[in-house]
């Protein structure tokens, strides 16, 4: 039978997933195949550091050019991370006329367009399933599923540690810093979780979805990123009373040329699909021109789930090399990307969650109403929680109409400015008129 | 610009969504595929019939071969549908070295086999995304996304007029008649609806489902098949309160060797996102060895999703034809399937829920409960409802533990022996133990 032969970067936890995949499975594989995929070799940085499989200590090396240049590796799987020595990697690799898969979305997020220029030159395939929402195949539904059709907007909860943070808050009524502890007791969250609950991670795979769905390239730095460290359990209590959900949104439109891209906590109506995903689970929620609404919805993390999406990309691309055409025929010319600047978000609409934090005196909720029609925004509903005990802050929770973002803004800044006011305004956006389907 | 000639077997519903993709996002396709896809030739059973899409009359044609035949034509896109006409013309597409888009689940779910063996011997593909769950793109996630993976079991709400009707009654409480009348003036029910309400349809997609992830055929007609007509708005209110849905499922499992497949009106618990798959949506949850649980959601008809899914295909055969790998890889060989019987219902374990109608006297509870403990079923819930009126019928519904279906077949039949009961007993099958993940 035909090997193909792969070439490891990195031993972590989803290279050790790979491995365990390809040893779990083989006759599946070789069936759907009609080849062989063998592990040539594997670059790690420490020879010494336990592993999480078995792997023959020969094809360990801490050589990674080695690995690359070998003459039997038809394919690198780069699972190191991050956008520098995977970088070089990775193209290294493509100069060398490999095929590469990969599960690093920084890479592809910043450095996606050389990457798939250098790989459309040289004749080679970049696959890169696991680089968005884990072993849920979003990238080939949005490829090939919907080929054919045009994808006006998408709605992704894309990173696990956010999600299972919310979900959990939500659940619980615990602060969030107690629930963060929880999710790194329970491997849902890094040491330092700063990438995932501070939104960077997502906007990393926001950028690729952008890239796959528009066609267009966004610079990863112009999008609006807000993480979920600020949100209070309070904000969960009222949010359900006012029939939302908070969700940790990715956010992408695409309307007359220009391109909304956005990642924060969101209100959603509950009832909306996206609204009932649990713990870290991911899902994509897209809208497109003939299809309509579809949704996407698995696990976005984890070894397994994470290995299965990239060895499946290897049989993809072992495929193709089996069949010659390497690198032939990419669904889209990446050369093809226009350049798109992303909307303000101060020029945006959305309706507003608005958590003042006040004096308990007379006229102060008529002073906040007042400033907040001045800046033409209008009021869905109030409502104001006063403390059991005394020398307590006020709470006034305020759910606006659809407003420009700009004036929220001047609005939250001038209501800052009353010596009345206490502390910092909590602001949730919230989507509630999406092509969602109603249940 | 080199041009891939299509030539199109049908114009009805979607062979004019086709039509109007192709037109719609011609530059799209071009820019994805680097090639022109152009109808060449169109069959059609009535040249004067009224078309949803103008084409040129030139393009008509009564001759379904001097089609499949042309020269210029390098994909025949089947959509006739059924399991008669179509398979000729299919058969002959594969033998005139033609490759082949059909939406025709009826004839892939009878005839698969024979089809893709054909296909396979004379180097031609066969793609058949539309035949199931619509514009979802299902098949490719199953045959490429989850290429690597094992899958145990899924649950598919496969037929959307099932679906909405199910849903309206369980939002509106009106009888089965009135709602399915309903469906019919909206579209989403046939003239003759009996494929769609009796089950044939979703039994059809389920065996389709079953040979792509099981690598196993099973036949259509050994699949137990049971449709919705005998549900009443009662069972809908009861299932509410005992935190149950009623969604039609199509359900296959692989365990130990055996396939499980079936197609009924299913409770499940309302929590479960199955249960939130609104109107006539589709969608397809699968549990897999190493991605855990996934779902996929969206239209499962319609003239412009299932459009979208047939020229999606299009595109990607067009693709490989350009490549030149007609056919030569196959995600999976045909050959290789395995025929499994299917495990006979009677020997199932499910909980039940049975809607008894009996006299208004005493003891016929006792009665009841006592032969359901003779054929060893365990009761977790009863409740019974005493009309308003006199001379009307006591309804008593039980919701069992876990019991073989034989043994609660065995017991109905003697319950319906006592003198006091009514009418033929209602019977819904209870799903809560799959891995569902809970919100």
């Amino acid at each position: 039978m035909r090997e193909i032969g792969v070439g490891l970067l990195g031993l972590g936890n989803v290279g050790a997933g790979v491995i365990k995949v390809l040893e779990d499975n083989p006759r599946a594989i070789e069936a759907r195949l009609g080849a062989r995929i063998v592990v040539r070799a594997i670059a790690v940085r420490d020879m010494d550091k336990p592993r999480l499989v078995e792997v023959d200590p020969g094809l360990l090396t801490t050589d990674v050019n080695a690995v690359v240049e070998r003459d039997d590796v038809d394919i690198v799987c780069e699972l190191i991370g991050g956008e520098g020595f995977a970088k070089t990697a990775v193209l290294h690799a493509i100069a060398c006329g490999k095929h590469v898969v990969t599960a690093n979305k920084a890479l592809l997020a910043v450095h996606g367009e050389g990457v798939f220029a250098a790989a459309e030159d040289r004749g080679v395939d970049v696959y890169y399933e696991a680089a968005v929402c884990g072993g849920v195949p979003v990238i080939r539904t949005l490829r090939e599923g919907l080929a054919s059709d045009r994808i006006d907007e998408f709605y992704g909860i894309v990173n696990g540690t956010s999600n299972f943070v919310l979900s959990t808050m939500a659940a619980t009524s615990q602060p969030f810093d107690e629930v963060l502890r929880q999710a790194q007791e329970r491997g849902y969250a890094e040491a330092d979780p700063t990438l995932d609950i501070g939104g960077g991670d997502a906007a990393h795979k926001l950028a690729i979805l952008i890239m796959l769905c528009f066609g267009t390239s966004v610079d990863v730095d112009d999008i609006y990123t807000e993480g979920i460290g600020s949100l209070q359990p309070m904000d969960f209590r009222l949010a359900e009373r006012f029939g939302y959900a908070i969700k940790p949104l990715a956010i992408a439109r695409h309307t007359n040329g220009t391109v909304e891209a956005r990642v924060h906590p969101t209100m959603i109506p509950q009832h909306w699909m996206l609204a009932d995903v649990p713990g870290a689970k991911n899902a994509l929620y897209v809208h497109s021109y003939a299809l309509g609404s579809s949704m996407y919805y698995g696990a976005g993390a984890g070894m397994m789930p994470t290995a299965m999406a990239v060895v499946s990309d290897l049989i993809e691309v072992a495929r193709n090399t089996l069949a010659g055409v390497t690198g032939a025929l990419p669904m889209r010319s990446y050369r093809a990307l226009t350049h798109v600047d992303v909307a303000n978000i101060r020029e945006l609409h959305n309706r507003y969650y608005l958590r003042f934090s006040v004096l308990d005196r007379p006229g102060v909720l008529g002073k906040i109403m007042t400033i907040l029609g001045e800046h033409a925004i209008s009021i869905a509903q109030v409502v104001q929680e006063v403390p059991d005990e005394a020398n307590r802050p006020v709470y006034i929770m305020v759910v606006t109409q659809s407003a420009r973002e700009g004036n929220v803004c001047h609005a939250i800044s001038a209501i800052e400015g009353l010596t009345s006011v206490l502390a910092p305004t909590v602001l949730i956006r919230i989507i509630h008129t999406t092509p969602q389907p109603v249940t």
